[in-house]
């Protein structure tokens, strides 16, 4: 179990499957996030469909509602949502940051004021893992600090130290041995923080590696060497899990680095708003040209969107703000992003990565690259 | 074509079929309203697979947007839609006076300002049919005038005349033969109106028939003597259609009174309100009660939302506001009908249909009938 098995390379870029109580995972794959228990609109055959190997959920949200014994009463996200594949839970600590109201964080944990009611709230390393098991998803997430873009150096190097104590006490806490617990290096954009960091956490030879703290506001000349730097010093033979990054051309360059995992709300959100993603950039179908025009979002694509209607259907559906057009929007895009990442896999196997990720980039950016 | 048969009968109840360019519907059947050409939240595939056996359109909102030449682009509703199924489209007389703004009525015909943008627009028996061609649906029926509720009496004299003369006038204008025009009979809750509208009406011929001017907010004690007025003086080879009329006990009354057709937006509205339809009444899921039950809405429902989802995870998606809730709940509501009224053309082959009825009431209003 959790067995993480390199299938083929190309440059940095691979392709492998590690398996999980629930199911195989290919990678390099797109992780669809659930925030509340499901993802924004779809169900879970849909999921199945389009190509969907592993959702992720998030541990704040659901402890403050519903709670965390009520999704144990149904036996775990799978009963409790019923996507009957791999689940990941993050540690709840990002949406802390995000969310949580007049937070404290201390050496022992994070007080803060939920975003619903109010109330006062506390997390800690021990209390991320004991929700993760009440959640029951088949990979869990450190509880880290995931420090705000820009952020003072010192403040960074004090967090991620704090982030490996912390590591160190999940670790002793948690209780399951079904579940993959993997940890979350910091660093910011610094490189000899990340490299402070990955020091600290490698011994914890956790089945998986997450690289944290970007994706916060750097810009992607930013983000991109500090995922470089990160993803080639963590071990070849364990998964590593970019967090928070899906726009598509950031995997098609994360996946040239060696990242095997990504999520992200973009392709629902932007779904929602009215964009669809295509290998020829994002199609607005807010504008006034899809209005009349026939043919599918995507000729090539074979999600239910496509294969049964018109952008002039689908920008009538968001005219009228229709619920079916944010929900097939939704299943299109996550199914543009699986396809993507097939493609990247296929590209892995063939050895021709760098090649078919630069004739992506041309056709997406409309530009010689 | 068209050819309506009955099957079997109970009282006045009965059972029978028709035959439309777009395939067969069995009666007493209920039919959901994809007002701007989609059923909310719902795909074509997910109404087959609760037996929705045709689809009612409005007329006035895709008149309006995104334009009748649109959806003839498609081919008509099928192509627009991608429901595969038979449609019915109304005549937009109803939303005229309900939604139009500055309406005028004039014997030729309604002009009145979009509820869109205000810009002034005209219908008339003539641009009726016009409109209902380009959509293209299997049945569409005469441009009428539906008095609001109460009315003077004179008023209601004077419109089921006028609707008369507008009934003439659609079959003269209208071209094509693969559409089937249904006449509207009138008369608001007075017998001797009723049965002047009948008297005048009768002669045309029709493929079927509507009772109309009801549901419009007369009492329940005040519609169904009208509704029994109406039917058991319609011809017994045609199909009679109850407009505007979809609780289900109004459809199991309205059966019991020989009518065949139903169509109302209540499964799916009072679905994304929260409420659950069920033999033992309307379930309310933003209630305390459901949000710790781990059984299904209905666990004699075949639906998706019954047989994959808890009523406490779906009350949690409803407080979560999740898309997820209305798209379920809608499914469940409709396919709730639609097991509804299947239980009743079983009853009706049984000849036990008031049996049933009594029983059936029995339950869902918890005391003897
Ligand atoms: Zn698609
Ligand atoms: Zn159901």
């Amino acid at each position: 179990m959790f067995e993480f098995a390199v299938q083929a390379q190309s440059g940095r870029a691979r392709t492998a499957s590690f398996t999980t109580p629930h199911g195989t995972v290919q990678t390099p794959m797109f992780m669809p996030v659930g925030t509340q228990g499901t993802v924004k609109g779809l169900s879970p055959q849909e999921l199945s469909e389009i190509g969907s190997q592993i959702v992720l959920a998030n541990t704040y949200h659901l402890m403050l509602r519903p709670g965390p014994e009520l999704v144990a009463a149904h036996g775990g996200l799978p009963g409790f949502t019923a996507y009957p594949g791999p689940f990941l839970t993050d540690s709840g600590g990002f949406q802390v940051m995000s969310l949580g109201h007049m937070r404290r964080i201390t050496e022992q944990g994070v007080t803060f004021k939920s975003h619903l009611d109010g109330s006062s709230v506390q997390l800690t390393p021990e209390r991320s893992m004991e929700v993760q098991e009440a959640l029951g998803a088949d990979i869990i997430m450190a509880f880290d600090e995931c420090p705000p873009f820009p952020a003072e150096r010192d403040y960074i190097q004090a967090s991620l130290e704090r982030t490996v104590r912390w590591l160190d006490r999940c670790q002793a806490a948690r209780t399951r041995e079904d579940q993959a617990l993997f940890a979350i290096v910091q660093g910011g954009i610094h490189p000899d923080l990340r490299q402070q960091s990955i020091d600290a956490t490698l011994p914890y030879a956790t089945p998986g590696f997450a690289i944290g703290g970007l994706a916060v506001g750097e810009s992607k000349e930013q983000m991109f060497p500090a995922v470089a730097f990160t993803a080639e010093r963590l071990p070849a033979n364990k998964p590593r899990y970019l967090m928070g990054v899906g726009h598509p051309e950031d995997l098609v360059a994360g996946i040239a680095l060696g990242v095997d995992l990504f999520d992200c709300v973009y392709p629902t959100r932007t779904g929602r708003f009215g964009y669809a993603l295509t290998d020829d950039g994002r199609l607005n179908m807010n504008s006034s040209a899809p209005r009349s025009q026939l043919e599918p979002i995507d000729a090539t694509c074979d999600c239910y969107a496509c294969r049964h209607y018109t952008r002039a259907y689908l920008a009538h559906l968001l005219r009228a703000e229709e619920m079916l057009a944010p929900r097939m929007l939704s299943l299109h895009n996550l199914r543009y992003l699986h396809r993507l990442v097939e493609r990247a896999r296929e590209a892995v196997v063939q050895g021709r990565y760098g090649d078919w990720a630069r004739e992506w980039g041309e056709r997406y950016f409309k530009k010689a690259l």
